[in-house]
Formats: C-alpha cells, sequence, structure tokens
C-alpha cells in the first residue's frame, strides 16, 4: 500500500534538526508559531533546486538533501544572520521509501550540525524539486548587505573557488584528473558547506558580502552594481586547486557556480584581523583577492588587464 | 534575446503587494530583513502547487497565482494570524512574456487585496510548479491550533463547502450544470477566496480551526484527531448549491477539496455572536454543522448515522 500523504510527512520529517528556542508550534498543524527574540532581526530566504537543472537526475539523495540546504545557508551566511529553523517543500515522483529515507537522513545530520529545526512545509507528487526556506536572526542592525562595498576596500574569497565547477566537468567527463582531485571536486559539487563559521567575523569586519553560487565575476558584480563601485581582481591571487593553477584554467573560479563560499569586502585598515583569522582558523582559509575601486571591473591576468562584465555566470534561462 | 534570470524578477516582481511595515530590506540581497514587533507571534506555512496535480496544466496563469497565494492565506486565517509577507519559488519551463506578466499581474491585485508584500524568493527553469511561503502575525498566544476541540462545541463551516470539487467535474466534463452555476463553481475552483475576514471572530471565539483543502471529512478528522474527540456532521445542514442538495450529491461537500473554507468549533454559549456574525456579514455566512462529542466520528444522513473515516481525503500519492 503506498504511503499517504500525512504518514510520509509523520515518519521522516517530524524531528530534523534542532528546535529553534523561539518556535512556539512546529510541524503539525495549519502553519507554525514563533516568539519573536527582542534586540534581533529575522532574515529569511528561500530556493529552489530543480533535478536536471541544479543537479544531475542521478544525484543521490543525500546530497540533494545536503545542497538543498546549504545553498539556504550559505545566504544567511552572506547576511551575517544565525540559522534559526527552516521549511521544506518536497515534490517527488513517487512515495519513494528509500530515497526519502536517505533525504531525510542526511537533511537531519546537516540540520543537527548546523543548529537548524525543520518546522513545516509541504510533500507533493511531481517532478523532483526541492525547495527550502530558511530563516535567521541576526543582531539588531547588523545584518550585511550587498551594497555597502567602497572604494580601497580589500575583496575576499573564503576557501577555494572553481572546484564545484569542475566537479561538474568531471561527472559530465569533460576533464580527467586525478582520483583524489576528483573526488575532492565532486564532493565540493555535491556537498557545499556553508561558510556560517564567518558570521562574527563578517558582522565586525566586512562592508559588504555575497555568497558564490552562479560564479565570482557574477556575484561579485552584484555587489559592484549595488554598491556603485568597481573593482580589480587579481588572477594569480585565486584560491584554486593545483590542477586549475598548473593548467591556467582559471576560469572555473572566475564563471564557474555552486561553490558557495562567501566573498566579502572589508577595509584596508582590517587587514590585521585577516591575518589573525587566518592563522587561528586554517580549515576556513581567507584570501584577499583584489581591491574596490571608484569605477570599472577589471581581471588583471598578471599580463594584462581585462574588462569583466558582471552578467557573465549562471543562468537558468539563459 | 531570452530575459536573463535577474531582469526577469526585477521587472515583474519588484514591487508586488503592499510591503510589510516591519520589512527593513526586501527584494534584491542574498536574503530579506525583517524587524521584530513587540506582543506578536510569528505565523509561517509554506504549499508547493504542481502543474498536472494541483491544478490542471491548461489552467490560466491568472489562476495559478490567485491559487497559490490564496491556500497559504487560507492557512494563516486557521491560526488567526494576519498576513505579512510572502516569498515566492517560481519554476517555469521557460521565460514566457506574456505568460509572467499575467501572473505577475494576478498576484499584484490578490496580494494588494490581502495587504501582504513579496519579500523575495526564486525563479528557475523546469516543469510548470509554484512554492509560496507566506509569514503573519498574531497577537501573542492568541493563535488557533488543531488541537483545542472540546464535547459540546459547535462545528462551524464558512462560505460554500463542494464547489471546487465540483467545478473540477465540469471542467472534466464528468457533470452538466448550468452555465450560471457551472461558472459560480469553476471560480470558486480557480480564484479561492480566502477567509481573513474571519481572524477577529475566530480569535474571539473559536477553540479549535483548520481550513478546508482536502475536504470536509478529512480536514475535520484532523481536528478530531488532534483535539481527541470525535464529531457528529448534519448531512442535510451543510451548506452546499442548490444542485448538490438537489442531486443529493453530498460527497461533493465530504470528500471534494480545494474550498478553502474555514471549519472551526465554538462553545455553544457563542451561539448569539454566530448569529450576530451573520446578520452583519451576509457575503461570508457561517453555518453550524454538527457538533463535537466524546469519541466516534459520525455522519447522520437524516435517515441513517455512518461511521465516518478522517483518513478519506485527497491525497497526493494515494
Amino acid at each position: 500500500m503506498p504511503a499517504d500523504e500525512f504518514s510520509l510527512i509523520q515518519r521522516h520529517f517530524s524531528n530534523v534538526g534542532s528546535v529553534s528556542p523561539h518556535c512556539v508550534m512546529g510541524i503539525g498543524d495549519d502553519a507554525a508559531v514563533f516568539n519573536l527574540p527582542p534586540g534581533y532581526q529575522q532574515v529569511v530566504c528561500m530556493d529552489t533546486l530543480v533535478a536536471g537543472i541544479h543537479f544531475p537526475n542521478d544525484t543521490a539523495a543525500e546530497d540533494v538533501a545536503v545542497k538543498s540546504l546549504a545553498v539556504n545557508l550559505s545566504d544567511l551566511a552572506a547576511m551575517a544572520a544565525k540559522p534559526d529553523w527552516f521549511q521544506l517543500s518536497l515534490t517527488l515522483p513517487s512515495a519513494d521509501e528509500s530515497w526519502l529515507s536517505s533525504f531525510a537522513g542526511a537533511l537531519q545530520e546537516m540540520a543537527r550540525y548546523y543548529q537548524i529545526g525543520l518546522v513545516g512545509g509541504d510533500t507533493c507528487r511531481g517532478p523532483l524539486s526541492v525547495t527550502i526556506q530558511v530563516a535567521g536572526l541576526v543582531v539588531e542592525d547588523r545584518y550585511l548587505t550587498r551594497s555597502a562595498a567602497k572604494p580601497g576596500d580589500l575583496i575576499v574569497i573564503s576557501g577555494q573557488l572553481g572546484d564545484a565547477a569542475l566537479g561538474l566537468d568531471i561527472k559530465l567527463q569533460k576533464v580527467r584528473l586525478t582520483d583524489a582531485l576528483a573526488t575532492h571536486c565532486l564532493r565540493r559539487l555535491n556537498r557545499p558547506q556553508p561558510k556560517l563559521e564567518l558570521i562574527d567575523f563578517l558582522r565586525d569586519h566586512a562592508h559588504a558580502a555575497i555568497d558564490i553560487s552562479d560564479g565570482l565575476v557574477a556575484d561579485l558584480g552584484h555587489i559592484l552594481q549595488l554598491s556603485k563601485v568597481g573593482a580589480t581582481l587579481r588572477q594569480t591571487d585565486l584560491p584554486v586547486n593545483e590542477w586549475i593553477k598548473e593548467h591556467r584554467q582559471y576560469h572555473y573560479a572566475l564563471y564557474g557556480g555552486d561553490d558557495y563560499e562567501l566573498c566579502f569586502t572589508v577595509p584596508a585598515t582590517h587587514m590585521s584581523a585577516l591575518q589573525d583569522w587566518n592563522s587561528e582558523n586554517p580549515n576556513c582559509p581567507l584570501t584577499v583577492i583584489g581591491e574596490i575601486v571608484d569605477s570599472e571591473y577589471l581581471l588583471d591576468t598578471g599580463n594584462k588587464l581585462t574588462k569583466l562584465s558582471s552578467s557573465r555566470g549562471f543562468n537558468h534561462f539563459g
């Protein structure tokens, strides 16, 4: 007998993650109810991942779960907001028990790790797609935007760029790499790690921030447009893996999406805070890759300056 | 040239509805930011409508927009929460300008009418589906649940039941009605009107509430299960259109989904408040259709008592 909608939801999703201390009532009624803590503001966003568009159709259920939550937590991190709760709308071709169990298990593990709890949503039949909506809390008036970058700011990137796009080309058999590097890049594609450990640092030091989902050039371009400034990027300073560096395949780092690293700008006077962070946090390195300038958007490749266009990035309707 | 994702969003969805007075920052950054007003709690829910499952593939863009927002506002009404803001994730096979413009226009009109503003979300390519997430505000600790019905409570229904399910059968050419009644039922199917005008009444008089999305028997069944009580429904008291009454096709009212009326329970001592409501609000009639009892779930058809099962209702995986 096929599982009915209610028992499906109850069995797999009744207890995912850590319950928000502000949650008065979670799953099981028409809607969830929350107390609103004083001294904070709420930060919300929502993203949909569609099979065949945002991830290949044969992607493992665990990877779909991790990615769906990660892309949203990454947006919260870019606002300097701490995760509070989330909702899930899951559209599935059939009530496949084993798929659901793998999906819910991975979601559970990730939600507990990042201390966020599932409070509601929807399951329905249809082509596979996952919508997650997250809510976070930020100290009053201390949220970050894309619009506050200033000429003279350093442009900083967390982690490494280009791994996820390279992982997709490995999966599509367009490039061949050593096993170790291929495994690393595929993991980066399928299991993005939102950089929530940077929230306090961002709040204390950053002017503007964004997460890298559509590629560095496009996403930094949003900061430039909204802040009405330009930028110079130094290609050889981009934090990339050894294969990209050796073969000078920097386009993966410049235009490849799905890395979910953070890109932010900090006043040059905060350079020592960056250095302190790097010596204390070897697992989450920060790299200065350029500067905010008055107007033009340029790439310094080492031997020439190239004009960049912020409209070149991943585009679902392009 | 196909419109790119960013200009699509900006053009059609940059200014939908009434801006929440609590919104600090809306569309255009990684996430939206809100102030949390003291004295209130937040109520949130999220629903997905998939083409071919929740609405026929040839449904007009305007109807898809209205229904997607209505089903969520209806959940807020059932909690006695006032709409505050919403997010939209729209998955479309192609960036069809005329479809988008019709969809956004209808969403705009409805969002303004119900005083709720679009604050963020996502658009992507894929099989047509719409996810809307709404947030509302309720006076602290005055939200309604499904779990507070008490034996002796009157069971009350707003408006009329069965029209939407009958509308679907008209669309599928399973039944033929007069033009006027067919038009009425199709409108009820495609343009549900969430009963937000009942919020204050519910907060002041109701014990438990739910909205009718999966059919009266199934949805009232949720109240009974969570409140650990039973109910007796009187079939001939169900508020139905003349065709259902004349042909005794009460199954439309009992098991048909998509009406988005409210079903709630009130202490019998509040009967005069119900009568006052009805004399002051002829456009939103309330009808007593039965009573909450200790245990059994029964339908009184006039000449016999039938046992009801709360599991019979619309089931997306059934």
